[in-house]
């Protein structure tokens, strides 16, 4: 009985430990697995790690040899201190911390000293009173300056900073007596942590905010410009076996929808960088902030056809194929227009494969409110088709989004200069009647006016359609 | 001639000075103007501010005492430290804070005792070799975990401050014979200003993280209910003489569309609250984040909305009168419900005055439907009534959004137990027909078939326009 009760208790164990490895060794597998995927993600995240590592590493140097070590003294481990807190995954994040911890240093340790000294004057019994009253002034009146919109941006930190040393260096004084050997070992130690964390930062695979929130851009634009290729093919398709992949490629664009944050955090990071590449110090990074502006409101417009995607619709053949037809001709050549734009940002260059696009777009759209004009619908009801009038709707607004982005995608152009490689036959119509001179001025020939017709002229790379009056024959349009 | 030029630079220097003096007191005045509207915005500001400095000031005595001073020596000024970085806007930010930075400084301390002690095993050559390898790997492998969307939710700091606390024990413990001790200080004193923050935080003016998050999904609800309540008078309406303010009002919506980051930070605060007032420790937060979620989608619905605001429709008289009555009965109704389910959750109580309001919206909306399905447009193009048919649609999604968000009201009700007022009318179709016994649960009464009508019932708080055949009258479908 006591071998057998033995045995049982020596089997259950056994089993437990089974199990329990089983788990653990589940619940490894599974972080590993997370591990990968976050690091397949994004495989700059890995030589971020190993950077921070690195920094860190080199910056015990410091705190481990003697020479070192016997000038700064117990300031050494603020280096230490620096690289963990400045270190940061682009390098305008770094620099931005790195400055303002270096800066507000200097104006809080030289404010310290002088409220010490003036606190000096009052007496023993008043001093810390004195001090203690500056302190609260001084935190209370930074704290506050913080929820400014302009300082929370670019001098969050720095003002954290300020606070903290004009803190320690002013009460600190009446006890160290070398106020200012100590604020000097510190800002040297400070200064020496945010100078190996930006020299790692810069030479070693650095990450620049200012080309993350330039390729962000692009990226967003073609995200949408998928989307609406897309769409056109599954447009009042109610043949709904398509592939997973499909439809997780119409659904990219989601994520356009919330982009307003990190777009703003990489322009705020990017102007504290310097050139890199073709970006200068003082690139215009608001204009990437209003084209991410006017992509958001086309992706809100996007997010409304969604609802349309393989929707139901009974009305008569013909016309429904003539709607789609058209329809399908706007969506896929707004979202080339979108392409030809995300790849202009993308290559800096400024083509007009765009405008083409767009005008394209603007003539099915014309067409389409033709046909929508001409349509009877003796046996259809209202009811029937507006998921049909709905999507034209929200197409007409998309093209019109599409002309937003490449007025301010051109408004980049000109800021930065984007290399034209401008086709010359867009200049001309019908064989140089309307010339482009300079940008923004044509010149109109002296034509007959017979009202009703549309006029086609690109302006500055933007197409316009324009109630000119003027008669263009629709071969000429087809050519344009 | 001396004496003249002599003036003229008196007179010049003084008109210097004066122009300077005038930019001068411009300047001031424009910064304490914006002060004053950063203040007016939140006075909250200036209580955080006032908080800040009384905490410092506080901690300033640690720092001044003689006994606390011998007790703690240099890491006294941990605890200064501590306080200028712990202290947060919210209550939830800074005990998340507090907690991150005194558990990781507790576990990165053990660590880096163990590491120093491993690496005194191995000879005084390889020592510091073995701790930077220490101090490489630990970096690296934090700095990774970072990026894990989880970890970076919540224990972003704590993972920072483990790094800094690992790297300045491991690598300081060789200077430092009394390592153990050095700990114990360390530990104290950011116990003592992660304490100091935290009792201020929650006793002086608490700001509530959760309060916060709870209060802005309602307003998020009450501003698209304000430009829904104010579209149907607005719709379709060429007579552009409105207030400023009546136009402020509409496009107070805007803001829900990217509220979801600041949603989505305050949910992760006040995971860390523990309870306050309705609040429990763990109140069904990730809930509010599924109602912002719906929110924004119907604001997304409301935006495309937006342009059709004022539009010119060229349809005939009748039947724009008509369509218009329908849609701003439903614009209207889906704003009273989205305003009593706002004030649902301020309140927090269950009440069915919503449901009322989303059933006449949903009988409105077939209603509109069926003048849609009935209207023959013999002399009107489908391009005239594309305004029209489109904003149908979009009220009818909108509809939809509003039944969305209540159910997640109410699923939030169910979770957090908000107090029933449920109006017994409600129960019952034409006394006692339909009864309900238990929430979800309908005993529907046999009844004879006929088919076309439309039978209205309440499930669980969610009206469902079912077609079950079941022969209703008007009058009973008025009286619900």
């Amino acid at each position: 009985m006591e071998i057998e009760s033995k045995v049982s208790v020596f089997g259950h164990m056994s089993r437990c430990f089974c199990t329990g490895y089983k788990r653990l060794r589940n619940k490894v597998i599974g972080v590993l697995n997370h591990m990968k995927a976050v690091a397949e993600e994004d495989p700059r995240r890995v030589i971020h790690s190993i950077k921070m590592g690195l920094a860190l590493s080199l910056i015990s140097i410091v705190y481990y040899f003697n020479p070192f070590y016997d000038g700064f003294g117990v300031s050494a481990m603020w280096a230490v201190l620096t690289v963990v807190v400045v270190f940061e995954f682009t390098v305008g994040a770094t620099l931005g911390k790195g400055l303002n911890r270096g800066i507000a240093t200097c104006i809080a340790g030289a404010l310290g000293i002088a409220a010490h000294h003036l606190a000096g004057f009052a007496g023993d019994t008043a001093e810390p009173v004195l001090l203690g009253f500056f302190v609260f002034v001084l935190a209370t009146t930074a704290s506050f300056s913080r929820f400014f919109p302009g300082i929370k941006a670019r001098y969050d930190y720095g003002v954290l900073i300020f606070i903290l040393t004009f803190s320690l260096v002013s009460v600190s004084g009446y006890r160290v007596e070398k106020i200012i050997e100590l604020a000097h070992q510190r800002l040297s130690t400070i200064l020496i942590g945010s100078f190996t964390c930006v020299f790692i930062s810069v030479f070693v695979c650095p990450v620049w905010a200012g080309e993350e929130l330039h390729k962000l851009i692009a990226l967003n634009m073609e995200k949408i410009a998928d989307f609406l290729e897309g769409f056109g093919g599954e447009l009042f398709d109610n043949n709904k076996e398509h592939s997973k992949d499909d439809k997780s490629v119409l659904q990219r664009y989601k994520s356009v929808l919330n982009s307003k944050t990190t777009e703003e955090t990489m322009a705020n990071f990017a102007r504290w960088e310097p050139k890199h590449g073709s970006f200068k110090f003082r690139h215009p990074w608001k204009q990437y902030l209003k084209i991410g502006a006017v992509t958001r409101e086309c992706a809100y417009r996007v997010d409304a056809l969604n609802g349309y995607l393989n929707s139901n619709v009974q009305a008569p053949h013909e016309f429904k194929t003539k709607i789609q037809e058209k329809c399908t001709k706007i969506s896929v050549e707004s979202g080339k227009a979108l392409r030809e734009l995300a790849l202009g940002i993308t290559t800096m260059t400024h083509t007009n494969a765009a405008d083409e696009h767009i005008l394209n777009a603007n003539i099915y759209t014309e067409e389409l409110k033709e046909t929508l004009k001409t349509s009877v619908l003796a046996n259809t009801s209202l009811l029937q088709v507006i998921p049909v009038t709905t999507v034209a709707s929200l197409l007409i607004e998309i093209t019109i989004c599409t002309e937003k982005i490449a007025e301010s995608v051109y408004e980049l152009g000109r800021l930065v200069k984007f290399k034209t490689t401008v086709d010359s036959s867009m200049k001309t119509i019908d064989n140089s009647i309307v010339t482009l001179d300079k940008p923004n001025i044509v010149h109109l020939p002296p034509v007959s006016k017979n009202d009703g017709d549309h006029f086609v002229v690109i302006i500055s790379g933007l197409p316009l359609i324009m109630d000119t009056g003027v008669k263009v024959h629709e071969s000429v349009i087809d050519i344009i």
